[in-house]
């Protein structure tokens, strides 16, 4: 029985407060799985076969794509916050910077939809972009640590961790289930080109309000406005 | 006039030679912008609507779409393979190694679809395979050469460029036109990694037969199969 799916353009119906609860995690569970599966570019409508919920139901709920990515990926982005703060008690800087590096990436490789999440921003998400932040605040302050030590090139740049997520993203969209580790020799050699001295100068970094503006292209706000007819 | 619209099918309706040509050509044409756009996973119903053709008429020609792939990308596989021979022809085999690297990864950035094309195999596109093959014995050649003169790690394997390229793919997709040079500063840093001597030991490559598989998984057969219904 699905109290939503009943009722699903009345709405003078109001299910009880705790069925209304119950649908909430239900579709959050759903697209927990079809975001892990298939990336965030996975539709509404597909979340919503896999949550046996009719779409006006999850658009009552989640009104747009962004706000149900929020939701799915708090606890993630929480947990992607407390890495940082991990690396940042560290008492050898490069030794938390690698370290954190890995764990953000496994993160990545352990959930498609994640490994989505962290190359892009979603400025209707407060709290999820809050965290963000937080948590971006953590890693400019990891890099100048480890640069101090003289261990970290001095010419990275913060932007060069979003570069390595989206690079780690590609490796593991393509690699899959296939080869479920090729990432890993990926961003190792990434962190040993990292490393201190720098074998020879870099192209610029792109400029940080390019590089929100492509982390606001990739985001599902984007495609949403191609997703199947909500009337349904 | 669109002959293949005007009867889609109608197989006794046979078009002049002709026009059968030209409904190809124009198929192709459309194709290629599509997947320079949208990359692969454009769907052939959105080809048709782009050709301005029914999608009979385009399954007619092309039964799969791996075939209408290997069309649209022949003359820029066959570019890529050219690169290979220019870097085997330069008298320094780690500059050649080098530059092909940034010509591979250029490719692959002025075109969405063909960053996924070099991430790909497509078994049942002979000729396309065939100089895909014939490139890929150049660049072992290539790497061995370079390994030889002490300036490319003595663990560099042929796969790693493979990896390069779903890595690549991954920051090109992920900033687009936002942020266009972005891909330059990661493959600055990949191939800096590649220099000798390595900085550290590496995680394995991944397997041979399994990076064939994923390279099999992520070519739009798979997804092919969710293709709209052909029928219309």
């Amino acid at each position: 029985m699905n109290p939503g799916a009943q009722h699903p353009d009345d709405p003078a119906s109001q299910p009880l407060r705790s069925d209304a609860e119950r649908n909430r995690e239900r579709i959050i569970a759903a697209a927990r799985r079809v975001f892990a599966r298939d990336g965030l570019n996975a539709s509404m409508a597909s979340v919503a076969r896999e949550a046996g919920v009719g779409i006006a139901t999850i658009f009552r709920r989640f009104p747009t794509k962004e706000e149900l990515v929020a939701a799915v990926f708090a606890d993630r982005m929480d947990s992607y916050a407390d890495a940082v703060a991990v690396a940042l008690d560290d008492p050898d800087p490069w030794h938390g910077f690698v370290g954190y590096i890995e764990t953000a990436c496994a993160m990545q490789a352990a959930d498609y939809g994640f490994a989505d999440v962290l190359t892009m921003t979603f400025p209707t998400a407060k709290a999820m972009e809050e965290r963000r932040n937080e948590a971006y605040e953590g890693m400019v302050e990891l890099i100048d640590r480890a640069k101090a030590t003289g261990r970290l090139r001095e010419d990275f740049d913060p932007s060069d961790l979003v570069l390595i997520h989206m690079a780690n993203a590609g490796v593991i969209n393509a690699t899959g289930d296939a080869a479920p580790d090729a990432w890993r020799r990926v961003v190792a050699l990434m962190i040993q080109s990292f490393e201190a001295p720098a074998r020879g100068p870099l192209p610029a970094s792109p400029e940080h309000a390019a590089l929100y503006k492509a982390m606001l292209r990739a985001s599902p706000a984007g495609p949403a406005a191609a997703e199947p007819d909500r009337s349904n």
